[in-house]
């Protein structure tokens, strides 16, 4: 039985709804006065979802985080295609996926998802696999913040072996990127899917420490910007910069494809879409700016833990 | 050689460069300060970008007219999968296509794409047709705007049979659709493609009556709303609804995600997004409200020329 005790989808989605109050209250707390619109619609044969969202806080311009337990007769062609051994199996999901947007321009916006699948058949053993990752996306780039968000997630990852970390940093940086841009979506973080090495145990274990790792990344990070003096400049490049985050979710992400192809509650999945948004026309950073210094220091994938501190010019002092 | 003289490209490349002046000629006027911005690019072997975009005008807030001449040594598979006579073909393509984004809550938005499309091999006769279209998106409806926008459709379509108008404004309601919110995007228009009934010289008749049609269908509407009185109500409505124009372009429409895809110049393919937008978590209108009567009465297919006056109260008096 140890490390790899039967597949249990109640554990799982027990634990993800207690992260989800946790999570709601730790962003309330810093914001200080928007509260999170709480919904709790039943699903089909037991399911649940559990949207969550708060607009219009003083630090928060917008946040959401959704909870869902899903259970379906067959998965989704696109999930079987690449996976045949999944035809013909019932299936039942759990995910809680977060975004925040800040409204100061120098506080990062933040992303979530962690998710847990279990495809059954009668006469089958079930299979099951864990996914999800944080990742981060700045308009003004800090290298402290970058290097503390990507800390955090090493710390996440490092109980579960060295190699855990290098290799979902680089699988998120492969991941979020804006094809028709060749542009990073931010600095990245952590992304894995499929996973069920080591046994549901260990796995489950991991998905924990990544989850609960979430708020000391990110919570640091929107305290020290959310005071942080901008001019409207500095906003106006953070609702273009918004502008490629609706890019990459309506045209790439897999998740919010899924969920808009597979007829989900619509405004679950685009309450991850930005409050305000502005697209300018042929626009480019005037050279050494702090705008164009983003899209050539920070839009690329690098390694945050190793950064030499002669060369980072624009680290800050401790 | 009547009504099938050779596909000719430079011909309807030439009509389509003094479209794009004229429309941009007539859009500054109505306009009345802001200009476009031109570029001329080179393409290869004799192919040609001009893409025009107007920001910040009084009137309009943006708008986008970009010509196009593109050769290449085949087509994409997108094509030729649902049309595999084309496969092995060289081909050349000239478009116009514009979008306008007015300032007032009460003008409407317009989208116009013309295009010709000829795919040559030696040995064999080249295969040509025509695609495109009008369709109007209203944020505020009038049934009068949508009543001439309708009747100048027909117009332009009535020279080449009774049928033309409703088949291809039937065509532009089944196309127009954002899916995932089962909602048209607009009260829709003429949308058509695969156009080579009748012979080149006929086929280039209609297009040049479509495309001819643009102006006269749409500058009197914005004419008519650029000066109507607004709130920061109606200013926040119409931000929210652009969300949905940009929801349908990034998600759905085949011109922006082959453009993505092919790796065509970015700023020309997302000229089309709006300025500025708004999304807002779970909102919907008020009862009986002017908002909700645009996705009850406007977002829907109708027969806009024989709207019964006793049960459209909310015409406008001539």
């Amino acid at each position: 039985m140890d490390g790899e005790k039967i597949p249990s989808v109640s554990r799982v989605r027990s634990y993800l709804l207690k992260k989800q109050d946790e999570i709601c209250r730790g962003l309330e707390a810093e914001d200080g006065e928007a509260r999170f619109q709480c919904l709790e619609l039943d699903g089909e044969r037991g399911g649940l979802a559990r949207p969550r969202c708060l607009e219009d806080g003083p630090v928060l311009e917008k946040a959401a985080v959704n909870f869902s337990h899903t259970r379906g007769e067959s998965l989704p062609k696109a999930a079987t295609e690449t996976r045949p051994e999944l035809a013909g199996r019932s299936f039942q999901a759990v995910s809680l996926s977060l975004i925040t947007h800040p409204r100061n321009p120098f506080a990062p916006t933040s992303h979530m998802n962690v998710r847990f699948f279990v495809a059954s058949r009668e006469d089958k053993d079930p299979i099951w696999w864990f996914g999800g990752g944080f990742d981060l996306t700045p308009y003004y780039g800090f290298e402290d913040d970058a290097r503390h968000w990507h800390e955090t997630a090493r710390t996440a990852c490092s109980p579960f072996g060295d190699d855990v970390y290098p290799r979902f940093k680089k699988w998120c940086d492969d991941y979020f990127v804006i094809k028709h841009r060749k542009e990073a979506r931010g600095v990245g973080g952590l992304f894995f899917d499929d996973l069920n090495e080591g046994g549901f145990e260990r796995c489950f274990q991991f998905l924990q420490s990544i989850a609960d790792h979430y708020l000391p990344a990110y919570l640091p990070l929107l305290s020290r910007r959310k005071n942080h003096p901008y001019s409207d400049a500095h906003r106006q490049f953070q609702l273009y910069r918004r502008g490629r985050y609706v890019e990459f979710n309506l045209v790439y992400d897999r998740g919010t494809l899924y969920g808009l192809q597979a007829g989900g509650r619509i405004e679950s999945i685009l309450a991850s879409m930005p409050p305000l948004v502005r697209w300018i026309y042929d626009w480019s950073p005037v050279a050494g700016s702090e705008e164009e210094r983003l899209s050539k220091d920070f839009l690329r994938p690098r390694d945050w833990l190793t950064i030499d501190d002669n060369v980072d010019v624009n680290r800050e002092k401790p």
